[in-house]
């Protein structure tokens, strides 16, 4: 994985037809004012004729106030028929973490943010059970308990949405949250919504997946992190993990398995989403490492 | 794993309601015998209750005619409600290999087989495509080209059943194998017909598990070797494995990755199963690695 | 990984030369003294003649008092020339956690305490830096900082031992304890010190292996718990895991993924230590999963 | 894994200082011979100052003959301090494979070869035992072979040499070939020999790292690929891959994993070698995967 610079940087995530002369066009705008390219990474889907890229330098030098960049990158995108999007790594993401009961991503996650692992702001834990206020506590990081009730979804929720406006949430991380999202809720933050799911999508998708492969009997069981959409657990999959597991584990021990499993997945895509490492495309992601 | 003894073992698989004093029985019974164990394993499923039990001993000095165990276990067996085999490394099982067009799966049991990895006889190869002769006539082993055309299925399938058991098979190993058994087939050789599925069961079940793959943009892509039953794809799992798999990988590469895996999966699942380590039981297996 | 029973139980723990009978001679003393065995494992090493076993069983209905335990089985023991060991469920094992700067073992040894995948009680955590107060803070364990001065680390570590002593602790945790320990302090705790090493050994054994693998280019990194003895590295090894690393991997990333490595492999060797699943013998371990 | 194209391809591999403009310098240049770019990648070392290029474009369209390529690229590399290499998708490596008495490393590169895995040509199958002759014969591969004995390496070598010479070899693979190339013969392919060894380097390097890491009781085992130097072991690592061990495995289940493990980080070696994938850097490979 590149290094994250310490320096101020500029990421530059570009999304368009495959054509001839792309990669001059770009590097030579990028040259022309200054930058100085500390990474670049580019993929090609001949089936689809797509073209996606990543490239981040350092701003030190670049001769384009970031807020003109859009005046001056916009003809050259549009020559191209580019999606586009530029990231300042002096912007961080804030991020609001959702959990329910289970607290092992949730500690997880503070614990990787302050080690340095994470570079975003956590910016509140909304939860529907009242535990995870301690680690929140510990961890400095404002707490929200919101009770889902059945009958109150909705305002469980839209109480939820106005916590992350006022907050300046632009990522929501479901840390082992149970509760599933309206689609008024996705919509709001359209690939802005990671999840992390017990099994090995898109085996066992919904509810009780280490009891299912406990049935089963597989060999190994798994997690997933992807971006939510309105189908449940269809979301394009950024990351996955399994571990070997045998007739000597009970569905206690594929729990337990399960959990390190979950933190990895979960963590690695926040990660690779504050990093602007991530493309969506169709129902799939490009992870640039 | 436990070694492969170059002497003449006996090995007892013993499956039955978990009761104290099962181990001291049968402990007893094979030290008045005079049995030289070698390697002893069980396991016990608090849940079903139930105890399952390998046990593997030096034949020498063993005072039972092998062909008088059943008259000298049998009392202890009833006693305890046990159903149990007696399996003898001086009688290796037969195999029959089946295959399509794909022969990487074939050419590497013959492979091992030939290396001494595989303690067993290959009877015959069976192919409903004629390419895969050159493989079974370098190893020496007997080629059937039995076609399977839409309308004659049944009549190879006789064919097919006749020549296992003109030659003493019982052990059938589909390796890529590309037609459906019917429930007769099935039925003649239950818990000895293994199957290799190019996918992490029970995702992507049935046909084209790798397009499926790669167009759900999963990030690790499977194998799994189970024992055939009357629903497809729905046998006791036996192995299964994984590997990563990226943007960058085409469904070219797929394919080209999975086959590895495949040969992985299915070459462990024969090596167990002639070494008399599986146990099936309810819907899954007990490996005694 | 067979379960840890809610019950009382009983664990016997038995190495000795291997010798026909063994199993009857155990399981018939077990039988007559009514155990209701719940997990048994063994090991036979052909090439020692070593036979190693694992017994665990339900006090309920077992009709010796396990203080007589030693009058009762001492007869057999003696006659098979057993080196062996009685463990209780309802005595669990004291822990002392060492730690230095790096807090990240720790924090997820404290974590997996709390949850419960831990059958232990932590007396208490002894630091030579302050920082990590916080975390014991957090979980109510006791923290005791024993700065280790160049001139001074013998009285550093006599203050150590008296702590351990004047605690109950019979477990020593090294949770990247960056100080080597005296052979008198590895004396009074044999096979009762783990450690966790940041590389793969016997590869990079001795200080910086991060480095030294960055600078070597291997393409997997890995971490090592194991036993601690007088030479340095060079313990029983207990577990290993490795992460597949890349050209795009930076020291630092390295560094972050080795941590990941260090917390499973170390939590998994005191597991394992605590439920009585390892056996040493010779320079190795066996571990009883 | 980028795939393989159908077309007739040019792929560029550059090494040079790391500056501003490089990106766009390069890229102006292929669009103004009209290339159509295919797959691009490239890692930039902030600590040595090093940029390394894998660029593969397309050659319908491109409007320089390859012989003229040096006249025209010269200036754009001297200005930059470039050293670089051109490849043709059309002018595939031709490879021999060097072989000693195990055979599974020889009969996987020839399956995979034959399968059109591996996009080269095999010369030729040199062996110092005879044994290896039938896999050649069934491959259609001529076999040489060319006894070793202890007075006579020089010579033996030197008919090595004059076949590899002979048949316009490129690439000499060492297949579990067990006898160490005399630094001549080293001279003679500088980053040109690839060899398995059959240990997680750099632990166990030298003889029988087996049954070192049997002895020494290690939880994983290893196979490494890497480019021959003169230091015994200690070229730049191209592949790594380990498999878990257990106390029940023998020294000989240790081999027959290892086999495996030998044939995967082999053949991918190979494969990413004549894919012109590989970039070595001081002690270190870059691989564009």
């Amino acid at each position: 994985m590149a290094p994250r610079s310490t320096k101020d940087t500029a990421i530059l995530l570009i999304d368009c037809p495959d054509r001839k002369g792309l990669v001059a066009a770009i590097g030579e705008f990028l040259y022309r004012h200054n930058a100085n390219i500390l990474h670049a990474d580019q993929h090609q889907d001949p089936e689809r004729n797509v073209f996606l890229m990543r490239v981040e330098w350092d701003l030190a030098g670049f001769d384009i106030e970031l807020a003109d960049f859009p005046t001056h990158f916009g003809p050259l995108a549009e020559r191209y028929g580019m999606r586009w999007k530029l990231e300042r790594s002096d912007r961080p993401h804030r991020l609001a973490l959702f959990v329910s009961k289970y607290d092992h991503c949730l500690a997880d996650l503070l614990y990787r943010h302050q080690s340095g692992e994470l570079a975003c702001e956590i910016a509140l834990v909304v939860a529907n059970h009242p535990d995870a206020s301690r680690w929140a506590d510990f961890h400095g990081v404002p707490f929200h308990h919101v009770p889902v009730e059945a009958t109150g979804k909705d305002a469980a929720e839209q109480k939820q949405l106005d916590l992350l406006a006022a907050n300046g949430v632009d990522l929501v991380i479901l840390a082992r949250y149970m509760q599933v999202l309206s689609p008024r809720f996705v919509a709001a933050y359209p690939q802005r919504i990671i999840n992390v799911h017990h099994s090995f999508l898109p085996a066992f998708s919904g509810a009780k997946p280490y009891h299912r492969a406990y049935e089963r009997g597989v060999k190994l069981i798994g997690a997933t992190s992807h971006y939510v959409t309105d189908e449940l657990d269809e979301g394009p999959i950024i990351e996955q993990a399994v571990v070997r597991v045998s007739h000597r584990d009970t569905l206690d021990d594929l729990l337990e398995k399960g959990r390190d499993m979950e933190k990895a997945v979960l963590s690695r895509a926040v990660r690779w989403h504050i990093d602007h490492r991530i493309l969506v495309y169709g129902r799939k992601t490009v992870v640039f490492d």
